[in-house]
């Protein structure tokens, strides 16, 4: 099994957290060089990174090199379409941040040229598809269990954006999310988009319309509206509610999926520690690892579990006499110097 | 940079589980070998996961191993002690699943060997200090922002356990997660332990004492009190209320760290995309690499990019006119066919 | 002081309701006479309701009688304006159920004969304003904490209603209370409605729209979308959240206002035990009093004062001496026989 | 029917409150008599109360007055006993605020002196037993539902208390509720009690144990443990946690009772709009009443009714149409000048 060589174009924020990502949380998978127009931040990101990471500042020409077998694009948008191309000529697969392109007519030809080279190797960032939470909304709609899905009500906010982010971008590059999430979730086509602009916030610079309230229709008759709100000041948000003909569901409040149906509100108790501990545990292993090869720990000690087994030994016999136990420990620094 | 090669010793649930995590979802590591007295259920594991894993019977043969960098200790607890030393014998990294070993004195005995070894070789796995909520609620109360923690009130609830289960164990395998905790939190030894064993619950065997409310007394004058039910029937539940002066801080609740403090209950909003999402987007990146390997795409395709730019642009176009706009999408099937 | 004299149009699920509310827990009222078409079903009601209640069969007569001083109309809708019309007539102030009347040329007329009258008489049963969550969220929002409000996102959910109810009276039974909320919270009038309809839950006659969306724009450019779902199967549910310019905040989850503001989710902790337990001290001393009529107590005993106090004493003991303490109770049997 | 005549005792906060309740919010009752130490304070507040209240400086002249029926007891907890006694003398219902007594034993002469009278007189303030949280919690143990109940996690947290209130009080005024709260939803004695004290919050006088951690043992073998935190500075806090065999209960989170049960957390879905706004539609007549006594209204007025009239016509127009429709509406100010 060799590992997939990864290349990424573009190491602003999003790039430079998707090169740590593949770097250091990827199993499988090693990060062998980096493309921006900025050659310093990309030679210090590569630097910086564990493993032989190389700058190739020309981003075609890290696509076509020999020793990249895959891409990840997370150039600004109006640079996509050349870099897809190219990705496609070179057969090499490639992880496309949104949007796939600036308009849907350079869109479509991206698709029909995939089509033409006869296989699938381009996949969009729409990363929701895999949050946990999404996942488990997309599982419980798609199983019937509340019956046909009727409407969402969703809601995307974030803090503030740059002051330079206009009306448009409101749509093209936070909207976006949601019409995949639409889409995604009921399965079929938007038809028809209604936007409407109330009056806008008055933290933002004239001529701004945020927020917007979308409301879209989709071809099987099912309707979600969706607020888009990139001022909003407090923090990052995004939720999601669907309404089905016998509850309705709810992600985004940090708590899972929260459901509403057969005469309850709640959500499901995990059924044992491996699903509430799984992240512990593959971070848990993740530092371990990384602890390791610096010949370190980085976590409880053998003093830790020590101690712990004198306290449960304690605990036993005050559970046998149903008195107060002391503790009898050994003395840290006599032991351990 | 070469991967760290990995042994695990004991490949039941929580090993098999862990030989999942290395094999699949760990940068920097391969997993090499694995041992386990059913050596059908080894050999079929070695077989199934990527790579190229050795079935070692014998796990002291597997500890020595020269191809083995360090280990994972998945196996019974009683096994512990010889495995433990084997390790240090040899100097490699171990991670050893709670229990460190059945008792405080053979414990110490592993504590001074390490010492005379010189270097930390032995992590025990009480993984909820990687638990993002517990690590959060760690660096609250640290922060002094809450005052000095005065109380902990924990609830450790498993569904149901093997009939085998009795009052010790719940004391040696559920309560020491606990005793764990609490020395982390505060920092601080246990000194004085009352465990209270309420009528138990009718759901176990005669002679089991499920539920206990067990209650530690820590150097520094804190308190924590424990419960510890492990036939609960509704599923796994893990809570920890901090008492500070100023406020309390509750995680567990599947919604980060709950806190009361400065007049309100609630906790913090996402600052931005990346923490909401950081899970979504290691997994959207894994699953692709995974699928790249195999030549396909696991996720939103170029179409789903297209449909998803065609219904912006009709969005900024009602955006603009204040009317519904329909969506211009090409038919699928003449596309691709 | 003399309490106020009050007669009730109408005794079906809601003006018998009123009819209780009135006779047993409204301080400074009597009931004194009802008035139903089913003479048999408000007799029987007038029979069982504490004090003198005159039956009389003639709405028009219960309104005009002179030992009625006050009039609830909890008739239906169309029976409204002449029964308001009188009640103008007579000087009577009435507190009328929604709708006012069943179209806006009637509700208009009278408007107008109200305020020929020249006082105000009339009250509309939109009793969300008084719900203290909704009076909390004005409250919140009119003092500018939050900036100014921009949009309103409600849910209005009945379990099921009777398949008479048609996609218009959706409309003007439940929607109406949107209506008044978000012309009461914006303080301002709707100038616009757009009511969607999605593809109909499959649980209602054909014909029916069920669920709807509506959005409203209101003078001063905000904007409330509103799910109507009058089928929804689970239960009742109507929510209110309001996104301003530096933080929302929603209700109808049960747990006050729950805000997002400054960088927090949450909501506010109760100052003191009043505000907690306000309602339990209002049952209390009411079922005292109705207890106290009957000669008898309906509430802890001088025996439960007794055996706190014994409790109490043993704890005392114990938080000095540091041990756990036998409580000391007199036999029961004993003292009571 | 005639109205019961109060007597109130002590009109400090707690009595004060009580003399509003009674006067202002309670059916069936009349508050005719108060006396209080600070007889200023007592005619301030017999003068400002509707109603004709006197103010009766000795308080034994008070329960002995033949126009009060019933008593409601205020006084500090050392003046109970003598006016206990009286109002058992004059065969007068009394609610008294607890503790009953200030010891077991003269509480125990009080159960005496009352079993001597033959009925029932005397009723203590555990108000907790009337909150509707409580009363639910209580219903849903004893509908055995989850099995037979085996603990109690209870906290009792105020904002801060007076310097003056000492460890002792803690036990006699705060942890005394939880006595109750205990008893009375095992129904059962407590047995035993242990009082921890931890190393008190640095925010309280020197000898102060506060926050305290208390562990009931009850008659049936079932346990409670409460934390008292009188100086939690954050706000007040109540919560009560049930577990039972098969599941668990919460409440004081504000938000009915959570229930943990069947493999789900969360709580139930009101069945209608009276159980939502059963306390809207109380304080919406309540304030009618009222307002209607002084000739006003105090709610939407026929001006409400009417533009909401005119916004649904709109919408149903809107639903047939499925295009956005102007709202007619007429001119407030022509209309109403």
């Amino acid at each position: 099994m060799t590992d997939l060589r990864i290349g990424i174009v573009g190491v602003g924020a999003m790039g430079a957290d998707h090169a740590e990502r593949v770097a250091r949380r990827t199993a499988g998978a090693r990060l062998v060089a980096v493309s921006d127009p900025d050659t310093v931040r990309a030679e210090a990101l590569a630097t910086a990174l564990p493993g032989d990471v190389r700058m190739i500042a020309d981003p075609l020409e890290l696509i076509a090199d020999g020793e990249v077998d895959a891409v990840i694009l997370a150039s600004p948008g109006f640079a996509h379409a050349e870099q897809l191309f190219a990705c496609l000529e070179h057969g090499k697969p490639v992880l496309c941040e949104k949007p796939l392109t600036m308009d849907a007519a350079s869109a479509l030809r991206v698709v029909e040229a995939e089509h033409k080279v006869g296989r699938s190797l381009i996949q969009v960032g729409f990363m929701r598809r895999f949050d946990p939470e999404y996942a488990a909304l997309k599982e419980l709609l798609a199983s019937g269990e509340l019956g046909r899905t009727l409407m969402l009500h969703n809601v995307h906010r974030n803090k503030s954006v740059a002051p330079t982010f206009r009306s448009e971008m409101i749509v093209r590059d936070s909207l976006v999310h949601e019409v995949d999430v639409a889409r995604w979730l009921f399965d079929d086509e938007i038809t028809r988009i209604t936007v409407h602009a109330p009056k806008p916030t008055s933290l933002v610079a004239d001529g701004v319309l945020d927020p917007q309230l979308a409301v879209f229709e989709l071809a099987n008759g099912a309707i979600a509206d969706v607020e888009v709100f990139v001022n909003f000041q407090v923090g990052y948000e995004v939720r999601c509610e669907a309404v089905a003909e016998r509850g309705s569901a709810t992600i985004g409040l940090g708590s899972g999926v929260l459901t509403r149906a057969a005469g309850q509100w709640g959500g499901a108790m995990p059924a044992d520690f491996r699903v509430r501990f799984e992240r512990a545990y593959d971070i848990e292993v993740q530092r371990w690892v990384d602890a390791a090869v610096r010949g370190e720990i980085d976590g409880p000690s053998a003093w830790d579990g020590y101690a712990a087994a004198a306290v449960c030994e304690a605990g036993i016999e005050s559970l046998t006499t149903g008195r107060p136990v002391d503790v009898d420990l050994a003395d840290k620094r006599q032991i351990l110097g």
